[in-house]
């Protein structure tokens, strides 16, 4: 016998009742309730909510008048600027697809993604015009090209006919822009960076912008009118999704072209800035400022880092500037951070190693995400919650990609066994908090022992005289594989390779330390990751 | 030629990257990543969120275990004590919908909710066995009755064979619950109080409970850990979500049985309550307690209030103790607020009645609502931003219910248009925030002119000697309708009928003014609404 569900009855979704979730409506809501206030500021260029509104519907009424449609991609090479914020609205406001492309790519990478991504148009900041010019000539299909002209940047060329400014003005301001017809429409569409081989492009939709917005107002408890720093790219991860959590906080916006601390102090002085995201690195060059830079702030800053556990001492000198930390864990596939190290009140009486030991862990799944575990990769089982058995970050929910563009084959396996594979490794610890001890491919593997080059790390990191240090494996003879360190040591130190190697044995197991030391400067990402594979090539060097 | 998209092809949605939306999760993740934390005190019992989980899942169990399925109805007949909060994710935990029986219904109308809901089974809190035991005698297809037996409250009797303590201590806590498998499945059945004939089933879904906890959460920027009183009955539009949103912030629940000003400051002062919901009859009991009731509070409470708007007099009292006031306006059928009056940081710097004014307006959509409008209700044409013009309170969104339960002509035309219709009437004013002028049936029309029974209420609050108002039409020979005021004065105060009349013909237009004032007590529903219908039906006999 069939069940009887009274609900199942004459209560179908219509037009009141449903609508497709699209973070566009956050930035209505705010220039509708909110029209007055402040929502960007780049220098002494001020935009209100309303303004930057009617900026984004003349944004997608100018795309749509040169035949963009739903499904087309639109692509901006650019710095943290107005254009680019105003693009993760106005792109989507005509139902095209947002494409920020990484800024530091070289033109070969550049023109891998406009290929891939069949890119119909290109915005390209005056600062990259060299490698768009190169990029563009790589091109088969070639996109139009339209040039954003900061008035605040005096260098580099402007490529393209037309500019961002003369797109808006010549644009009508009463286009009528739509919702997409289903929330699973995709919104925008983000290379990964990855070390070897081409990029992925990881396609995000309307539904996991509109409540990953959600999410991090919740996580991060930003409340209302947050005034937001662009440290961490917009073109990383869609900045992470920020740009659509501060319209439905309706907050403040504040541009920054060049990640450097003295522009950064200014900000923060100048505009009450209330809260930036960034790489480890962006706190370590804020602690290390002169003290005249860091004095003057009075107000509650708020950091959110991800990319590496951030070192006591960095979390201490931020502290004692009045700063909060917040460290999370996330991917390009989901939407930036996933996991966050949720604070337990109590913990503040704890002393600072183990506050900073604490806060060393990735933590758990962030509010709206729906779950995460730490599983064998075959089996799919999880570990055991003992802190020590490794394996790898596994993540599902609405806040997970879509699929990667055209490659079937690809997403089917970061999909499989119904899981995100993050290959990420990483422990579960009793209370639940998982901490990664490393890329799969970043395990060193010495005589048959694994070693974390996350665990030497941060002894090096304890090493008084180091500002940055990197462990990789290289290949070994006798061992197979050994750690080998590269450190970046602080302006004016001297330590030697053996003072090193034995600060490392004095604090691990003999094996785990590295057996090679190199000073010098780290190679870097344009998000402040440093380069391993790199430094792997490196390391056979020596 | 078809257009091309090629985001369209081989990104399905799969268990990786979609999960239904339902409050369950956040009542999970609660449980996990503050297992030790309190999520609920009733008196000197304390409940962390790992044992608050445990209860729930016990009550999915048990519940499965008489056999209750998707689809089934539980009705609760409860106070605002641990049983029906918990009910909000125990019920959804084994796929059953919950419906929370407004306690002060007579047995008739709890007897035709039984029938209409087609409850499997009924929990009885003794405060209500009197009730119960009526309409049990009156409904065909009897209910399984389990008792809830309050240790705090020491009268009534203990209807059924077992209590909800029996239930859980013999139910399995590895109950294998799971999520909604479509998040549009229902989760909630709350009836209207109608006014006339009988009361509606508006029936809520996973998808909207879910996004409604975060909306409360971001519109009322509640933060980490709010402790929420139960003032607001549970059985209301679900405690308007707030039992999911506290789950979802990791709060704390602070039980309450009944609405005493004593109690409810005793509870402000000793749990350190943040955050309570409320009538403005509530604010108005609260700020007219005695002063040494009200001295002591040293910590920001903040109360949202809708009904009606608060008047000044109330605000004032309510700042003065460092209490922030927040205006909302919803029904059962947008899960509670879908309208909130979103403050101007400027609004601060005004006079109080100014303040008032504004805080008067019900505002705006609500930040996950998707859509607001005052529209002639025939035509659907919005009417002019004018402040003048009245028109009926249109909502659209996915925070609005599935529809009506078993009632497919009320869904049909409530959603007409497609818009959801509230039968409120509002003008709209300049900056988009809308005031509520009156129900439909609440216009008084005399001599050809509308009168709005709010607005000449609003001039009553104003009379120092008033403590509370309320204007109906009088049916009248001459006029068609007459403006009927009854009155409850202040404790002591003296004012007589010309008086009254003397002091609004001062404040408003003559024809405006009240003809019949009568003093006494006021009847009122069990949300402290008052019953207009009893007063339309005295004015009669005047």
């Amino acid at each position: 016998m069939q069940h009887h569900n009274i609900y199942e009855l004459g209560l179908e979704a219509n037009p009141a009742n449903y609508t497709p979730m699209s973070p566009v409506s956050y930035l209505q809501r705010a220039a509708f309730v909110y029209p007055n206030r402040t929502a960007q500021i780049h220098q002494d260029t001020r935009y209100t909510w309303a303004q930057t509104y009617e900026r984004c519907v003349r944004l997608a009424s100018g795309l749509a008048g040169m035949g963009i449609k739903t499904g087309d991609t639109v692509s901006f090479l650019c710095a943290n600027i107005p254009p680019l914020f105003e693009a993760h609205f106005g792109v989507p406001m005509c139902g095209a697809v947002l494409n920020a492309i990484n800024t530091r790519l070289d033109a070969e990478a550049v023109a891998f993604i406009l290929q891939h991504a069949e890119s119909k148009v290109l915005f390209v900041d005056k600062e990259f015009s060299e490698v768009a010019s190169k990029a563009l000539k790589m091109v088969a299909v070639k996109p139009t090209v339209i040039a954003i002209d900061d008035p605040y940047y005096d260098q580099g060329e402007l490529l393209g006919d037309t500019s961002y400014d003369q797109l808006l003005e010549q644009a009508e301001d009463n286009y009528d822009w739509q919702l997409p017809e289903n929330e699973w429409q995709a919104i925008t569409l983000n290379y990964t960076s990855g070390t070897t081989g081409n990029p992925k492009g990881v396609v995000y939709h309307h539904r996991g912008a509109y409540l990953n917005a959600a999410n991090n107002i919740i996580s991060w408890d930003m409340g209302r009118h947050p005034v937001y720093l662009w440290i961490l790219p917009l073109f990383h991860c869609n900045g992470w999704c920020f740009p659509w959590s501060i319209a439905a906080a309706a907050g403040v916006s504040v541009s920054l072209r060049h990640v450097r601390a003295d522009a950064i102090y200014h900000e923060i002085k100048e505009n009450k800035v209330t809260h930036f995201c960034g790489a480890p690195i962006v706190l370590n060059m804020l602690n290390n400022a002169p003290a005249e830079m860091k004095s003057g702030i009075e107000h509650q800053v708020n950091a959110m880092v991800a990319g590496a556990a951030p070192p006591a001492a960095v979390i201490e000198g931020m502290e004692s500037m009045g700063f909060n930390v917040t460290h999370v864990y996330g991917l390009t596939e989901t939407y930036g951070p996933c996991v966050v190290c949720a604070w337990h009140d109590e913990w503040n009486d704890k002393e600072l190693a183990e506050r900073a030991a604490l806060k060393a862990r990735q933590g758990v799944k962030s509010p709206m995400q729906e779950d995460l575990m730490i599983a064998d990769t075959d089996t799919m089982k999880p570990v055991p919650r003992d802190g020590e058995t490794i394996g790898e970050i596994m993540v599902r929910g609405n806040i997970v990609m879509k699929g990667y563009l055209k490659n079937p084959t690809a997403t089917e396996e970061a999909f499989s066994g119904d899981w995100f594979h993050t290959g990420d490794l990483a422990v579960w610890h009793e209370d639940g908090y998982i901490e990664i001890k490393d890329r799969s491919k970043d395990i060193i593997i010495s005589g048959g022992e694994n070693i974390s080059s996350i665990e030497v790390e941060d002894v090096l990191y304890r090493h008084p005289d180091v500002e940055e240090a990197a462990v990789v494996a290289k290949p070994d003879d006798k061992w197979g594989e050994t750690p080998c360190a590269f450190i970046k040591l602080k302006d004016g130190a001297e330590a030697s390779q053996e003072e090193v190697i034995a600060f490392c044995r004095d604090n691990m197991a003999h094996f785990k330390a590295p057996r090679y030391v190199e000073f010098g400067e780290l190679p870097k990402t344009s998000t402040g990751k440093i380069q391993k594979f790199v430094l792997r090539e490196k390391s056979k060097e020596l």
